[in-house]
């Protein structure tokens, strides 16, 4: 719907395993002074002195975590990069390598898989890390991409999903939502395109939350600012799966409870337009809806004034004790459970 | 047909997600002080002072890689770790923590990953690595397994494919070919049993090149052994494309060319009759079947006396200077240039 199909078409099979990361990856410069080796070798080096190293990895597959009839490659490429960045930040630390596993059918010409890299290098150079190893194959069907990204960080800055306690401040980054209905606006015009692929889809409105599923940003940002206004997050984890469920893993980890405030929850106004075009309850959404690669963290009380008036956080509720369990307060003032799935699942 | 088929199925619906990381990696130990936490975070954090970090990745794609119709999933597990950590050996480096990330369809069973589990705990026990990261995903067509190794080592004993001198001597442990020989006799079987399933196959005069496809293992040792010898080789690679392919390498990345004596190259006497069987050249076999798992590696002419007679290696040529090109010399002493593919490749 948006890729450009008038592409020369070059089959994988002109270029050998060696050949393709060769010409994939040599536009793609070292950054890092930690980065000794990158691809090359039969493994990547890093040195990185007195620091504590981060590793997270994460595995996409078409069909299961993304649709190609609506995202571009170079989008793809971004966005996978940008959700493992997520994971290395929520822990608060620097990212500065990753390594590219891509598994490709032979329906891909080169320059699809070009484009993918593009949107990879794109992310390198806009997130700061070296692209230091990979792996490319053949698959019997469609795209998978395995990603694993590394970074570092002091070991008296690193934080845990286990350090909350009661009475912190739980506190949520930008807004939550979006990417879930930006989602349902492409799945919409997804099927029109079946029915007439003459349309000419009207996504005006819709641009906001149609850029967070397709090309989220991971909070580097966040990290900075904490530093910069002197906040070390008693625990912090990334919003993957949804509000819900993330706040869920901090007071499992933490051993605490929680209440969360409905009416503080941030949201767009398109994510509320649009919930009401599509009759879905928003703050279900929110909730529910995953892949917001916003960070979500605990500070303590005495750390209120630093925060409280900063746009980039909402604080959305506070830590209990365990024995309080955790919960909603709806705008109405009942106090709901708080599921995996919200109170009001998806049928989706 | 190596499979128990008689085993409980438990569908992975039951579990969700995170039910199921947790379920498969509960028995896995932490064995490295540098692994400071392991799965359970947005990432892994590993502390490893003041020595340099090495990275592998790889991806084994099911129909690509393997053939679940030979390959036990136990086995699959190991040798998906083996694959991995051998790279990081031949950077002279000691593994110590991995990444697993796996995509299953719903064809698998619970009990299926637990088995596929079963071989990398084995994996990681037997190679005294630590399990601290991984992703779990549904896929849409057959199983993908993508690992990352990582290893540590002081930044002198890092050995690179871009140090070979000419004069150089050329040495490989272990034997090669075994694991491709392995692979025949296997398909061979899987054909037979095709036409006829009660067939008992007797493969008692085939264990060890079943087992070098099988259950391959990394040269561990041979990272050892290089320091209790006081030997630094100026290059090193792994087997697992072929012995050609590898010594191209090594050749390209370093600069120099080399001669190959084909009467010095490992082979054991099972793939010797194997190939006699199977009506293939054994020479072929070893510089292009691949999947060996050895380490191939350059040596100066100083530590001859180091490893001569050590049953571990096998010195089978030296390098040149690049001018010269990169030969085999047969045992009719004549010279044929080297290709990736061998001088009589394979048509499968």
């Amino acid at each position: 719907m948006i890729e450009d199909k008038n592409q020369n078409k070059t089959p994988l099979s002109e270029l050998g395993e060696f050949g393709l990361i060769d010409h994939l990856t040599k536009g793609f410069k070292i950054k890092h002074a930690s980065t000794i080796k990158g691809i090359g070798d039969d493994a990547a080096v890093l040195d990185f002195k007195n620091e504590q190293i981060v590793v997270t990895t994460d595995m996409l597959v078409e069909g299961v975590h993304f649709d190609l009839s609506y995202m571009p490659l170079k989008h793809l490429g971004y966005k996978a990069m940008v959700v493992n960045l997520s994971d290395v930040y929520a822990m608060n630390a620097q990212a500065s390598q990753i390594t590219v596993s891509i598994a490709v059918s032979n329906r891909f010409p080169l320059e699809a898989l070009e484009a993918l890299y593009s949107g990879i290098e794109t992310a390198a150079n806009m997130y700061d890390v070296d692209v230091v190893g990979g792996d490319t194959t053949t698959s019997t069907a469609g795209l998978i991409i395995s990603i694993t990204a590394i970074g570092y960080v002091n070991s008296k800055e690193v934080i845990y999903r286990d350090g909350a306690k009661p009475d912190d401040l739980l506190v949520v980054t930008g807004d939550l939502g979006a990417a879930y209905m930006g989602l349902q606006v492409l799945e919409r015009e997804k099927e029109v395109f079946k029915v007439n692929p003459q349309n000419q889809p009207d996504l005006e409105s819709y641009t906001y939350i149609i850029e967070r599923q397709l090309k989220p940003e991971a909070r580097k940002d966040i990290v900075k600012l904490l530093k910069d206004l002197d906040v070390k997050p008693t625990s912090m984890i990334d919003i993957s799966d949804g509000l819900s469920s993330e706040i869920m893993h901090l007071c499992k980890h933490s051993n605490v409870g929680c209440d969360l405030y409905e009416n503080k929850i941030p949201l767009d106004p398109q994510v509320i337009s649009t919930c009401e075009e599509f009759n879905i309850d928003s703050t279900t959404v929110a909730l529910n809806g995953g892949e917001d690669y916003e960070l979500l963290f605990t500070v303590s009380q005495e750390d209120f004034t630093k925060i409280k008036a900063n746009p980039n956080f909402s604080i959305i509720g506070f830590m209990k004790e365990k024995s309080a369990g955790m919960h909603l307060i709806t705008r109405a003032e009942t106090s709901i459970p708080l599921k995996a799935q919200g109170w009001n699942s998806f049928n989706s």
